[in-house]
């Protein structure tokens, strides 16, 4: 392999000679074998391919950067926003908590791309565009990472989540709608109880991811928020007059989302609560999937020994050693990712407690935990969604013979004979292995008329809107 | 001891002679013999008071109650509230997952006391209100404990949490506004950085409260909404018609909060997301609080080999064995406040995802953990208030001194002789001992005269609003 | 109330005159009102009293402190052990995080008590016993709350848990043995899978069990270690050669327990990474548990409608408003409590991450939150066992029924038609709604004869040792 | 693109021509489209390769495989290990629980290879091998895949983990022993405490990792128990005699490692605690490692606000703004892992927690997670010691100008004038800024001979072994 030779404030450095990377990035590359290569999210990158256009824009109008450093800045963030440079970050996770070295390393790349774009040698001659003074200008790590992070898990929530789970929430209104009139038995403690409809009880699932997806929305506010314009400690040293409201006003035009400029850097450098936040209103999302998916891999059990109420898709063989299994893979895929999701909180918590004085040094942590999540769980509703939920049928002649069997309709009778003639007839019932038709009217509480009259597992169901 | 005689549908029970409940009660007593008699949360009863309470008013008015049945249950609710039968709920969190039992042993407890209050012995003649049939009328175990659970998390978070954290937030809005022109450096990495004001820096602490506030708020519509209503499954089995909708309104009016019934009654019972939603906002705060104890109690490190930009105020000796010596115990309390509110989140998530069916059985963990996290949250705010952030002090001189020495103010050097040079200054300074003027002059970058022009710490900090 | 005067070396303080603590404990009731009064574990307070004791005795035989003095701390102790104080530790969990409070506590109440039992009154004349001087002599907070903490951690790991947990593995060993020739259908994924027999699912549970104890004994070595004779930062200083060994020795004979001197101090202190490695056992625990019963309430799930292989005792009615309902409600307290295990495991760890320099201040949090998993833990096994593993009897009829229709008896033919040929077999019958031997014989791949030889659902269950 | 047609019990699929995957890959690739491809650890495949392999030998060993087929299985499985089939396995963590199809895709590749390797086209009649008749011969995925899991994560914390703390150990015990006499302030509570060593104080960190390598090593018994002879439910269905043991034996011998067969296969496939377990241990390891860092960061602050007690290696600059500036980079990376280890330990808890009947369906989870920490841990421990814990050095001056003007250095007259006296003569000494001699001979407490006779820092921090 080839090198040429970089230098930064501290000397000099051999970089692979067909990369455009720079002397901080190999030194960070040196330094921190940790993990596999590459492992800083690409969503971080172009995170911050949109904000250094946007810084550039920002500095030109204000005066401080010409306009042609300004294009060849903006050309080049282009090019990665393109996926043309994808091996040009090759920095992990595990390095230095404020993400300097990832900030670096998009410096560097756009400085040289810039240089070899204007069809000049890297290190020949006065540089197009010098790393620190031009790419950088008007910004520290310290603002840029929270600004790249903020544009990521914005862009990863409003694209991936949101829409991964609406997709779900849809197919699951429409069966609720579907099934409306399905009566069946309905289950507490895993134990029969009073009947309620297939529709129903698919409509509380319903009913948890809207509550979801409004709780994710309520944290978009704060999400939005950049921190550009804080540069080192959050006073914006270095930074020209009105840049911070203009540049976030650049994102936000070059990404199509509402982003703002922070209301207090100070909080958007030391705290990343906004990460918090919005990854609580994912845990809760990661909560609620968990309850869905549980529930329909158990009214599918079976085929013979199981609950058997629904039917869901066979998708794939089940078993390598079992002929003709079929298992609820997809179930076990979304629960696995909420698993996942609730275990990526408690990391972000941690990253989230831990800011000192002016700088939260757990930011390439946070954020990687952050877009994990929310590209999963969008992904793994889709794929649930269409693999699994919109396959659900019922299993109608199951669902009659246990609904007819159940001992729990006995409870329309509380109204009329009370609790405790009831709770008679019911164990009564359950300890003969005969019907509570057949015990109430033995036990001479009801006669087989009113039974008939009083029992009726769909007049228990409610009034069905 | 002496006793007497209880029945349920399962038989007799003695229970002691001196207690109101019955024999439910008792039996979960003998059974789950699990960690600490009554740990039950008093919060919970109470909530079951309100809607006890409350069900009995909607009952009446809706003709399936008559009015000395609800006037009696009303009486013995209202001396609930008062604290008057605070020894007759003696269960265990670790009960059955649906609280039926806490739900049957403020049943058994109203209708008995209802008994004496009339003049009548327990288990005399026809009983003035029956547990089942009169004080759960239009009730399952189901709907109350979420209802409960509801009204305790509300109030707690309204009543002591959100007050709490404001009243920090209060004071530390006023530090913020009394020290924000006194210049200090700032840290980043724990390491010296560029300079900011002690206003500044305390800022982004108002600003992490005011955001977690919100976040917080953001949540409680899902939790004004109660279960109530939806019976034993979500059906509503029953239950009048219009009882969902009225007994919410009269639980609303008897606490003064804006309770609402619940959209999906499905949802409010299987699962218990809006818990999970407003712990998760808790978590926030918890994350938040973390970081400013941690803050300030570096910041005051010291007195001699520390930190000591700032002083708080000294409340007890600190040492058995070291004489003198202060430490920052609010902080201490509140950051393991902090770590107890992110472990109950851990159960809370927990229990929020092992719904099965129509019902959620973790209610009891969920609604003890969530109380445990509201209540230490808003106390320990208000005693960190008081015993620490009223006190918080600058100490001038150390201020001045640190900020005088430090090497980071070669930053505002940047914009006049570059990136680089500036660090070859910072450096060299830091190399040698000496000052950055000395050194920039020494080097040649920089005049004495425009050194003192252009590193200014008080012009470094930005406009301070 | 009236009140008495007490002194520390921070001025003079008012205390209830019926109480027998002191100037601290009184500052520390005041500045920390934070949760339930009294929440700092009893067991730490019994903690102390065994190392107060101890440590009398060892300052006593070398030489620093007079008998009288040593046999006036013990006879306090004692009386703290038997019970006879327990209204004298008034303070919170949420105090200073080293615990130095509660030390000062029993220090203050030992000294006191002392002057009473003297027949003086208490601050009258040279007091028979100075707290910080005498009680708390070779002695430091920072060692005496690490010393007690260990103390009663291990006591209710070895008094409590392991009992509670052998108790649990012992009834579901006999089960084992008992139902060893059950044969049943096997699930895996929730779906039908090949036999086994109740006997062996069941040794499964038990193996868990065995390896979770194994697991929380090797913790135990490290959870013997005490750290008393560091005193403030582990140097020991102020205290008698040879002092840390025998202290610990003393603590061993009193407590009846295997506890030593900590190899290193300064670990012992810094760090409690004792706690987290036991606690990290106990969760394992949990996790073992939370699988054994869940299992269980699927498995008799029902009566009509569930899974209803087993039987499992009725301990009480299940429901306010289903009359005749039973529900598996130990199994939903056990799953409770490893759920809280689970977040106790969380808030534990991050208290252990938090040590700075000599001192780790998150005590109070470590300890509080290990007593309550380790005796919940404990006290849930036994309450498990007696209501509900004791009372696990197979339902025959419904096991025969499963095994005899399930497909997964098919997997028998792999070896002798291949699985290809076995997964249409099984395929078919799904589809057909008819049996595996009508289909194997219909496509032609078996004959009957050979069909009844080879799957036979006894044979496929492998040896039964 | 080219596909050729591949078949399983479902029908036909479209496969990459030119990959060796067969149709049960092809479709989990289309139906678990969740997060980037192929992110199923590649030590999985790898512990897929050993098993296959050895599972091959035993089956030839005990007749029911012709050496043939086994040797043809044998050279596939040692090019995977070779890393020359990389590019074959393309699926996600996020597909069944069981892992199935990856189980599948190794049994697919290595028939499909075997093909090409005999010389013959994929499909071409009659196969080398069959994909679920001779490469997964006497398994099922039930038992392959917690086989892999166990392999992959023994190897990774044999090979990685372990190794990696002990050198970082290694590092810190020699600077233990180099710094043993450097006399230097003690802090607790952040807050000036006595004195101690620099190598005291390193000695703890050294005394945390050593527990924690016993913790993980106490693991490994339960982690070296293999399940496979399992089969599908635990029963070794359609396994020979002996098989179980003899595979081991195989699995053993090829990787070096002493992994032994399971003692309870019902355990082995339906619950992973063996994960949990270790896991557990590498969380502790977590803890410890985010305390010394933590410490390391702090002692090292600065260079002139910070405690600067020690000099820590200058890697790279440390800010894209702030020239010269240089961080505790090592530090930030492995808390960061640190984290990560604490956030996966709570996604292994909730998958360990969730097997039901005989299967936990959360192993990629439970695998993925595992691995990561394992080797993350492992690889920021010798990234941290190579650039930061062998490059430290006490910073002289700075720590004899803290030891020499410490106030707790009064705690070395408690012994000669009490507590109370001692206590006076630091709060004088800290009120008016003078030294504790200059108080203690002003109050009269103490002669000046007798101060510097009994203050002596070097005599406060105990034997230095």
């Amino acid at each position: 392999m080839s090198y040429r030779i970089e230098k930064d404030t501290m000397g000099e450095v051999q970089v692979p000679a067909d990369k455009y990377w720079g002397a901080q990035t190999e030194r960070s590359r040196n330094n921190f074998k940790i993990g596999p290569a590459g492992s800083m999210p690409q969503e971080i990158v172009e995170g911050f391919a949109y904000l250094k256009k946007a810084a550039a824009y920002a500095n030109h109008d204000l005066g401080v950067l010409p306009v042609e450093k300004r294009d060849a800045i903006a050309q080049v963030c282009d090019e990665i926003l393109a996926g043309k440079l994808n091996d040009q970050f090759p920095l992990v996770i595990w390095q230095t908590g404020s993400g300097t070295q990832s900030n670096m390393n998009v410096n560097e790349v756009v400085a040289n791309r810039a240089q070899v774009l204007a069809g000049k040698n890297i290190g020949e001659g006065e540089p197009v565009l010098k790393a620190n003074d031009d790419v950088n200008k008007s910004q520290s790590s310290n603002d840029t990472f929270p600004t790249g992070m903020h544009i990521a898990a914005y862009k990863a929530v409003a694209e991936i989540t949101i829409p991964g789970v609406e997709q779900l929430r849809d197919t699951l209104a429409k069966k609720a709608e579907d099934f409306k009139h399905v009566v069946k038995i309905g289950r507490t403690h895993l134990m029969d109880a009073t009947p309620l409809t297939l529709g129903q009880e698919i409509s509380g699932y319903v009913a948890q991811l809207n509550y979801g997806l409004r709780a994710v929305r309520n944290t978009l506010a704060h999400l939005s928020e950049v921190a550009l314009g804080g540069t080192a400690v959050g006073t914006g040293l270095n930074t020209p007059d009105g840049y911070d409201v203009l540049v976030a006003k650049y994102i936000a035009e070059f990404t199509g989302l509402p982003f703002v400029t922070a209301e207090n850097k100070f909080e958007a450098l030391a705290a990343h609560d906004a990460i918090v936040e919005t990854h609580g209103a994912l845990k809760q999302l990661a909560v609620s999937i968990n309850k869905i998916a549980n529930d329909i891999r158990m009214l599918a059990s079976g085929p013979r020994s199981g609950i058997g109420e629904i039917h869901i898709p066979e998708n794939e063989p089940g078993s390598s050693i079992m002929p003709g299994k079929v298992n609820p893979t997809q179930c076990e895929a979304i629960t696995m990712v909420a698993a996942q999701v609730m275990g990526n909180d408690v990391a972000i918590t941690i990253g989230g407690t831990q800011g000192h004085y002016e700088l939260n040094v757990f930011k390439p942590l946070m954020a990687a935990n952050f877009l994990q999540s929310a590209i999963l769980l969008g992904n793994a509703c889709v794929s649930f969604d269409e693999h699994c939920a919109q396959g659900i049928e019922p299993n109608y002649p199951r669902i009659k013979e246990l609904v007819d069997n159940s001992l729990m309709l006995v409870t329309a009778l509380n109204t009329k004979i009370g609790y405790y003639k009831a709770a008679e007839i019911a164990q009564t019932a359950h300890k003969n292995g005969t019907t509570l038709k057949d015990e109430a009217v033995r036990l001479g509480y009801v006669t087989a008329e009113d039974f008939d009259a009083w029992v009726k597992p769909e007049e228990m169901v409610g009034s069905l809107k």
